[in-house]
């Protein structure tokens, strides 16, 4: 490690915490004004923000980088204008720092609030999506939280333009300096720096692929809220509304191929797979999906490929999908369990049996009767905006928004009480 | 590592994680007809465990321990019935599972529930004190969770007889086998291989010592629930009741000195220094402790030594408390955040601002007005019992009990909803 990026990851750290301090104590309203400040900067210094991101485009073509990351790097008017927008609709929601969760009062008297209040500091980790910096920056203003900011190398002259605008405007509108800050050097080392510090740093969300978040949670000390990777699965069940089903598949794989809420496994009742299999296999094969069967789904599929025991486990985040019969709900259940990554899962049936046992017995964030997967996510859930799917199951399970950047503490007021 | 220990480790986290899935779905009738069979069963077997905790008894004292750890490890019929009793009190406590924390109808019709569910499999790694064994197991069969044990080796043939005992009682009584497991080898790699088990473990609860909790926060990829550092503070403010404040200083210093709720330093504000230090000085020392005081404070204080820097920062969990004169309620907060361990604080005052002040900016796990900082305890909170007092943000805070050993899902209903 260079004595460089130690001193830099350090005293950044040091820095948003102290901010964390005031930032926790500012009102709702103060925050809004730093939001909408942010927000117009972006637009107003978007032609900083672009000729920045220009450089980092020219740094991928340099490298060769194909055109699918290229288009999640390149930044335009139109973009800059919609992550403003998103600091906006933040501003909208409500605070969750202050609200009393629940309260009572003891016999002897104490009268204890279980008050929520901001984690302190959050660390981000992320690849190379500019509009991360600016979601997180925004989310974590709300929640009072200071945010640590460590982007990858592709999109680094992106991020520092776009924390500088936001820093800037936003200290001029009342932020505590510190608040945001981004680590500039992307080596290794600098977050790994990051996840050892215990003392200046809350929790750490990584954002990005499956290496990543593996990363981080096998090196930080720091408490990790692990994100994203999602192994889900759609059961039709013998009693399913076989419309509602086929709509219902169609849509949790294609609608969004490349999320973690789309569905990587049809698994169908024996009793209906041979009526179902034909109708939706050929919609899928229309959609341009790749269909990897079992050895008794493949008869009822013309169009498919035997799966292989490596399908079941994978996330495609493609147009592939693998396809199993099963013998009844449990054996559903089961294989849930044993593949999913606790994601979302969900079983389309008109029994309502199979769908207690299903949502009971199915360990996910998420477990849908009657729906598509796809809307795990916290704006579809009506919370607003989300920092991402939590797979873990301390803290904040499913989608979280700014309720899940927050901790709580206990005010207990008394009157002299002592122990006995 | 010897392939033993490996093989041991992984045997038992995997059917911890098959008896989890069955424990998940039992009702609270079912859990508490265990716990009750399993307090049965600890009385009735009193025998053979005092034959086994004699066992470590006589190792102990053949290694020289001293008396207070011995006292610890020490188990008689009164003690044994006092664990059994404990399991009873658990018996009577709400089931946490299945409780519908919130939930709303969204636009396009879909039902969301946000459901409370068991973790899942929760490693519990402790040092000496038998009890423990007993309270974990029964906090973890109530809440629906699998528990593995890994306790010290002091404890080991204790520990050992007393999950044999509750398991074989728990079995017949239709615990699914596997919900309690216990590390039968206690080096230290067999803890290190249960920190790395994620695809088996949800959450790892460390209880005992700040050095066993340091390493299993740096070495778990397993998330972790941090528990128990407490350099408490009590804080005398101008317009503090004195007498109030005298009895909450002695109650919370002396009571149970040993304990993390207790406090370690006195904050006084000048402006009563001269009234107020004498006569809790006196108190104190009375009362057999030991005063380290700032260069302010001294001058109060008959019977006192200089505090150095390192006690501002100890938690002594004995007879001694330092002593420091402040200027005013920001200078407590401030020395309160930058030396406290996030556990309990308190103020005394008769004034809101100070009060309301100090609540918002200390940052702990509970924030006393006019109350000693020795009620941070499941017990004293009416939560029934504890699993521990959690200092991280992460999830729980303060007082661990039923609630805090559990997670949620959200179950979505719907009638073939996709999205757009």
């Amino acid at each position: 490690m260079t004595t460089g990026s130690i001193a830099e990851v350090l005293q950044k750290a040091k820095r948003a915490r102290a901010a964390a301090a005031r930032l926790a104590l500012m009102s709702r309203a103060q925050k809004d004004h730093v939001l909408s400040s942010m927000a117009d900067a972006l637009e107003a210094q978007a032609d900083v923000i672009l000729a920045a991101n220009a450089g980092d485009v020219e740094t991928a073509k340099q490298r060769q980088m194909s055109s699918a990351p290229i288009d999640r790097l390149l930044l335009n008017t139109e973009r800059i204008s919609e992550m403003a927008d998103g600091l906006r609709s933040v501003a909208r929601l409500a605070d969750p720092v202050g609200e009393v969760i629940t309260g009572w009062r003891l016999p002897n008297g104490l009268e204890i609030a279980k008050v929520r209040v901001p984690f302190g500091v959050v660390g981000i980790i992320y690849e190379s999506r500019p509009n991360v910096t600016v979601d997180a920056a925004g989310l974590c203003v709300k929640s009072g939280n200071a945010v640590i900011l460590r982007g990858g190398s592709d999109a680094i002259q992106s991020n520092l333009a776009l924390v500088n605008v936001l820093s800037q405007a936003g200290t001029l509108a009342g932020l505590p300096e510190g608040a945001i800050e981004i680590i500039e050097t992307t080596d290794r080392e600098a977050a790994g720096q990051l996840m050892r510090l215990n003392e200046y740093v809350d929790v750490l969300i990584p954002r990005g692929g499956g290496g990543l978040i593996r990363r981080v949670k096998e090196e930080s000390s720091v408490p990790v809220i692990e994100t994203g990777e999602g192994n889900c699965h759609v059961y039709v069940d013998a009693a399913a509304d076989l419309d509602w089903a086929e709509e219902i598949v169609v849509n949790a794989k294609c609608q969004r191929p490349g999320v973690c809420n789309a569905a990587e496994t049809l698994l169908v009742h024996e009793d209906i797979a041979a009526d179902f299999l034909p109708r939706v296999g050929r919609r899928l094969t229309d959609a341009g999906v790749e269909l990897r069967a079992c050895e008794r789904a493949i008869k009822h599929l013309s169009d498919s490929k035997p799966a292989s025991d490596e399908d079941w486990e994978t996330e495609f985040l493609a147009l592939i999908m693998a396809v199993k019969v099963v013998a009844n709900v449990d054996e559903a259940i089961e294989h849930i369990n044993r593949y999913g990554t606790k994601h979302s899962e969900s079983i389309i049936t008109a029994d309502l049996v199979s769908a207690r046992r299903f949502t009971q017995a199915v360990d996910a964030a998420v477990v849908y009767v009657n729906a598509s997967t796809r809307f795990t996510d916290g704006g579809q859930f009506g919370m607003g905006a989300e920092i991402g799917i939590s797979t873990q199951k301390l803290h904040a399970r499913g989608p979280m928004a700014l309720s899940e950047l927050t901790s709580y503490k206990y005010v207990v007021m008394g009157d002299g009480q002592v122990r006995t």
